[in-house]
């Protein structure tokens, strides 16, 4: 009995902050060590209310809310990729060959294939009942890799026989000019897919435009509808985003097994490491997702069977962050500056791809990777989309 | 030079599943140990589709799809939780006490503060504006666990002076019958709050169902355009699921930070695990998800500075799956065989509890912890909803 009183004595309710506490030991003995230990380090670029709301020492009670949880929107700071060196305690096992170990996924090449396939496809429907697939494309001003993306996927739709239209707005459109446009596509049964080429200029809440959007033509898969189907078990998004598919494309054709596999995903964007993230846990990896606010990244990464990095930071990722063996797929195409090009530029990815192919079994370059997969996708998904809308199998 | 192009030959490119292949050589090196070595100990429980799309091996070119992915339904195979026991060559290196060590996060009385808090709300703005939140619940047939948690939803209801009203229908209605009922709700400008309690009979879709229910009062934040808004940097979702929204509330309450920790969820329902996850990463914890395929997941959990579990398994979680100082967040709620209590079982959570108070600083109870949180965040949105409803404030 003495026993069991002494051990309960020892159990500290946390009942909520700041306010009367049921143990009056609380502040000074369990409860800080849970909050300090942990403040320490903290990367603080968190804006002060939400930092606030996470002390024990608020002591205003009243004025505080019910709900201690902020809206999420106010703790969406942008990732601020400055990762720290690798510690110094961290010894690496590689075993880092001289030479090139690495297989080179050749998305190039894989996405001709589906594209050619494609081809054949919309062919045979054109044959078949008279159709073919149709794109809407918005753009809006003059931005020039915009207007190059936009280029590259007309070109595209063209070659496989898909009909593309652009409405290109200019800079200073308002946003029911925009919406006009997307609600002319919209209502046009011969377009089968949308897509509002991002981003667009600061005054056109993108946000609002994506809302409009019909969740059955939204071929980039960036409604928050097909983004919530995509995330839920159970259910089938309309589209998925056109860069992850495209990831995941490759890691099946080329033979990677994916269920049961750590997976890291670096990044957390809405068009590509979120959708990432949760198609390789549809797939039954056990998915970890790395951001600007991961301390130590490299020690989640070298874990990893599989490595999907779409940070947008040339050679975010050194060799030591890999696992020998592993499967990295680099979405990152990073422009540096090279003298040596005509166009005075070259694109980089977010690996150095230099000591990465000495660490991981296989790889994508970059150019020449995951880019050519994007656009096979957005082809998929509208001639998905076309087949859908005519119930052509 | 002669180096050069004798590295050059050993880039083997992938460029499609079966079919040519750009390098003779490459079945016979490099890419069979990319994907053989990983085959050996895969959980095998995938559809044999899904795992045949994931051979180098398929020689069916023609009669293949032009993208391999399969459907993500297809994918969705039942979580069976059949743990492997921990490796060997595995040592913890725990700094076990043989006290209790752990401050308990007393969700009772957390949970009773809101309620509190809430009850005093509803009164203000009965006094302002003459009007009261209210609850339409939904109850299919006459499960006795449903029964109970509706009855209790109720009873919360009434205690703070929310107005509610049960649609009982009969475990045998047709799909009309409920929608009637949900439409019946959904127009009624005094019912700020809909919630289908589930699970739904068989001949019922849930899916469809839930599907039909308006986003504005979806309190269970299960609609999937809440959850993509949930899942996505800059939105923000109408309603936040109720039991990882009280999650949240139990951490930040208690003074743990989340930003930059290491968070581990094990299990990834839509209605727990999923949400859970999507909540830490905007918080700006690192996440990994841990489910039924992933091998070893203590290796995982025992690097998390926070876990979140729900995965229904009792005892999963054992002393040893956890850091020392952790803080766990224990969602399950099983029950057990035992004589000795009234009802001839109790309640236990996923996580091994006398094990864990000796190694974590923080740990929620079950029952006791999670559970009177579900609740308090139910009133909590459907208190939000009414004040959005009338602009209230």
């Amino acid at each position: 009995m003495v026993k069991r009183k002494a051990r309960r004595l020892r159990i500290i309710q946390i009942t909520s902050l700041g306010g009367a506490e049921r143990e009056g030991e609380r502040k000074a003995t369990m409860m800080p060590r849970v909050a300090m230990s942990w403040r320490n380090g903290l990367i603080m670029r968190i804006p002060w209310r939400t930092r606030a709301l996470n002390t024990l020492n608020d002591d205003v009670h009243s004025s505080r809310p019910i709900i201690v949880s902020p809206p999420l929107v106010s703790l969406d700071i942008p990732d601020d990729w400055t990762p720290s060196p690798p510690s110094s305690h961290f010894d690496f096992p590689i075993n880092c060959s001289h030479e090139q170990t690495a297989a080179v996924i050749d998305g190039k090449s894989i996405a001709d294939d589906i594209r050619s396939r494609i081809g054949s496809e919309v062919r045979r429907m054109k044959e078949s009942i008279g159709m073919v697939p149709g794109l809407g494309v918005i753009m809006v001003g003059q931005r020039k890799d915009s207007e190059t993306y936009v280029r590259n996927k007309m070109m595209a739709c063209e070659e496989v026989g898909i009909k593309s239209n652009v409405a290109h707005l200019p800079e200073h459109c308002t946003k029911d000019q925009l919406l006009k446009a997307l609600s002319k596509f919209d209502v046009d049964p011969s377009v089968h897919g949308i897509l509002v080429q991002l981003p667009l200029p600061q005054h056109l809440d993108e946000r609002k435009i994506m809302d409009v959007l019909s969740p059955e033509k939204d071929v980039d898969g960036f409604h928050p509808i097909n983004m919530g189907n995509l995330a839920m078990r159970g259910r089938e998004p309309m589209f998925i985003p056109c860069t992850p598919k495209g990831c995941i494309e490759l890691l099946l054709r080329s033979g990677v097994e994916i269920v049961g596999k750590k997976a890291a995903v670096i990044g957390r964007s809405n068009i590509v490491g979120l959708p990432a993230s949760l198609l390789l846990q549809r797939h039954h990896a056990t998915v970890s997702i790395v951001h600007a606010f991961t301390k130590n990244p490299e020690h989640i990464t070298c874990e990893a069977d599989i490595v999907v990095t779409a940070a947008g930071v040339p050679n975010l990722v050194r060799g030591n962050w890999l696992k020998p063996g592993a499967v990295v797929i680099d979405v990152g195409t990073n422009p540096v500056v090279d003298p040596s090009c005509e166009r005075g530029y070259r694109l980089i990815g977010d690996v150095c791809y230099e000591e990465a192919v000495r660490v991981v079994s296989a790889i994508t370059p970059v150019p020449g990777g995951v880019g050519p997969m994007t656009i096979a996708m957005l082809l998929s998904n509208t001639l998905d989309s076309a087949k859908r809308a005519y119930a052509f199998t």
